[in-house]
């Protein structure tokens, strides 16, 4: 059988991809090498049962500072951002900065197959570069003054406030699960560490209605694990 | 001017993505979201005066434990690996545990544009999947015990070594030049982060051209940073 030359190509291209295991790496021939793509991707269905217990010798805490700070909020296009950059976090012995929060309706990541109304993610960057992203989930509950703060400060509301306590924000408990993924909107660049807070906190069904007057489709679908590893830690 | 459906619909991709920072993310067609892929690629030429140096309030030093350890010479067909797992590290505050080392020839990190004769790839993996690979660059001079052992091992020599003390691979001098990247062979994976010693490690002419006996270029070309920050730890 005779195959034009791009098809054939294209089926050379193939094979050489599936034997680079064997070590058919073709070095005179770099631009052709193939690279594996979105296998990391978030959000993801965390299946509780499936994690494993984080190293106890290690650090594995979650620690926030400088949590009252100022902020501006703003309606990014495509989800409600607030703008801080006071908050510094320790996560894992690293330091990190706040770079933004924002919110998705319905949440991103499910906790055994379930959404919440509400997912906030904590952006923190790193002197590196990396990427950490604090996920928190909210439910319908008594009123939070923080994420009324948030609200009014969106609205440009009357005396409207210029801070936020992010603390508030956030569960007491700080017990997590972490796994490696993605950006949940393009470019969805991977690299990024994920610590999803499976606490919920509680806002009013009015301030949750609320975030949901501005987006309430703008959660990513869960993406495939992949078999990364899952690991839960108490905090 | 009319335009064919499928190059209509490549153009509308292209505006979509351009437009996504905008906040045109269209959630009920996300399987047309388009990753921004190959930005965070391995290997780089490392600018020694455009790192930025390490924060002092975190830990980073690499610190390695068990170095004396079994191990299993090869050749996979594209690199000599050493097949060895009792290492352990501590980088920057979290446990990694060795899981190959294996030689580039010439090395595929480069020193402000500086080839040297060898490089070595300390492959590290942690409890979450993620991965940290240590690099070490060999050059011309006093043998090495060590690299000899390797050698020998791998020739199935009579009397071969079947351990190897990798503290005599490394340089004393643990500072670093750090960065987020890549596999450098297929399938190029990201999420890996760089360790690059820039302390040379001696080995005799001869072991060294026992190395490049097997492969003399197996070394990838160096890769755009692409902004990615660099940093420098004196370890
Ligand atoms: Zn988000
Ligand atoms: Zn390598």
């Amino acid at each position: 059988m005779r195959i034009a030359l791009p098809l054939a190509a294209l089926f050379l291209t193939a094979a050489f991809v599936a034997h680079a295991g064997d070590g058919r790496i073709d070095y005179d021939h770099q631009d052709q090498w193939q690279s594996a793509h979105d296998m990391a991707q978030s959000p993801i269905d965390i299946v509780t049962h499936d994690a494993v217990s984080a190293r106890d010798d290690e650090p594995q805490a979650l620690v926030f500072e400088h949590t009252h700070a100022p902020m501006e909020a703003v309606d990014n296009g495509h989800a409600v951002e607030v703008e801080t950059h006071s908050t510094q976090a320790t996560i894992r012995g690293r330091h990190f900065t706040l770079a933004q929060f924002h919110f998705h309706a319905a949440s991103e990541h499910t906790l055994d197959g379930k959404h919440y109304p509400l997912e906030g993610h904590y952006v923190f960057k790193a002197q590196d570069g990396r990427l950490a992203v604090v996920g928190v989930m909210y439910e319908a509950g008594k009123p939070n003054a923080q994420a009324q703060a948030v609200l009014d400060n969106l609205a440009h509301a009357k005396h409207a406030p210029e801070e936020v306590d992010i603390d508030a924000l956030l569960p007491a408990n700080r017990g997590y699960y972490h796994y490696l993924g993605s950006l949940t909107t393009p470019p969805l660049t991977e690299n990024v560490e994920w610590y999803v807070l499976p606490t919920p906190v509680a806002m009013s069904r009015r301030q949750i209605d609320a975030f949901l007057a501005h987006y309430r489709h703008n959660n990513r679908n869960v993406q495939p694990l992949n078999g990364r590893p899952l690991v839960h830690s108490e905090g």
